[in-house]
């Protein structure tokens, strides 16, 4: 695994699969090109031969850099997945028991990793969410391990203090916040399109989202000014 | 894509995969088995050989009655998705403007669907929501043509009439309303066994999300009373 570590980890926040000029590229544009596959086909259905063509190497030149498939999916995930969540964790961790700050830390650090690695929702869904994704141990055992058991227990906290509606369930909370986050992320392409929605940006989605978040969409709402604060 | 209706499509929430005896039901056993391997590996990497394999009959009987792939995936189409979303669509486009009984009805038909038809959700996940998903024009243009548009609409005209909170986007209270029901019936599998939640049923699900959406997470929420309320 630490073969997979040397050099720079920085790639992260780049497009995928941007052709890339130079040899000291090559391996950051051979990551760019797996993930783009990932994405596009699925880990199991990526063949080797294909991220080395749509990278513009050869073959043994994947091999060198990589070894094997599994070394290629490590390195995936050490050097872009885990910097990509880091973040958003460290934020979260370091974040208080008020629930309403807990679900701006997470609305605002989901929105803020996804605008700067756009790969990520799609992979997620593919390689996590869907059955028998190959990132789903890598996920919650290296990237964000017990952060939804912490939020939980955080909500739980607050819950019992009074500080969260009784008839919320503080588990179901996590599993909410991720559904009004990553969720819409990775439908994006789709939604955008159905409601020709190209005036929606990141920031609306965000104030949306916390909005619901905060008071629901019922009859009952905060007057305008309070529905118009900030969300950061 | 006649050739695929003929015969009962009372197939519709039936288990997937389950064995089946006599020669009536080895089609609706083809079916099952076909949804399955494109849940477990997608509908891009199953073969014809590996579903007849499952419904434990040979390539050539999948071929007299499905002819191809196209054909099968037709029928899965045909006699399963469109059946299991029917319901919910008529239940939408009968339902009125009030806002808050359009999420009664949107999360309580998701939450019936997903109950009736388990494999709703993870080939939705698989099929529709990842990029290069197979049945994803299937989904927008023939089970629920329009749906999610004329939701928007209802909305908006909600919203215009004061009846919903104005510092909610409409058509971001679609993408919301699928990200708070279908995904968590998605990820069931996994958050069930993160929070070790066997306690939380489809009800404590829908229960939860008709809480959130009515009056959201922040510190204001409604005394017990309303808050205990049925939402069915």
């Amino acid at each position: 695994m630490t073969a997979t570590r040397k050099k720079n980890p920085g790639g992260r926040g780049r497009g995928v699969g941007r052709p890339r000029a130079g040899k000291a590229n090559v391996r950051e544009g051979l990551i760019d090109a797996a993930i783009a596959e990932f994405i596009r086909t699925g880990i199991r259905a990526t063949s080797l031969r294909v991220v080395a063509e749509a990278a513009g190497v050869t073959p043994a030149m994947l091999h060198y850099y990589f070894g094997d498939k599994r070394q290629l999916i490590l390195a995936v995930v050490e050097e872009r997945l885990l910097p990509a969540l880091a973040p958003m964790r460290a934020g979260i961790e370091a974040g208080g028991s008020n629930p309403v700050e807990l679900a701006n830390l997470f609305v605002n650090g989901v929105g803020g990793m996804v605008a700067a690695h756009p790969w990520l929702p799609p992979l997620w869904i593919r390689e996590v969410l869907c059955e028998g994704g190959a990132l789903r141990e890598h996920m919650f055992k290296r990237a964000i391990p017990q952060l939804p058991q912490l939020l939980a227990q955080r909500f739980a906290a607050a819950q019992a203090q009074g500080r969260l509606a009784p008839d919320l369930d503080p588990r179901l909370m996590v599993v909410s916040l991720v559904g009004l986050t990553l969720f819409p992320a990775a439908g994006a392409p789709i939604w955008r399109q159905m409601f020709d929605a190209g005036d929606l940006d990141d920031d609306a989605l965000r104030r949306h989202t916390l909005a619901l978040l905060g008071h629901g969409m019922g009859a009952r709402w905060p007057g305008r000014s309070k529905a118009r604060r900030k969300p950061e």
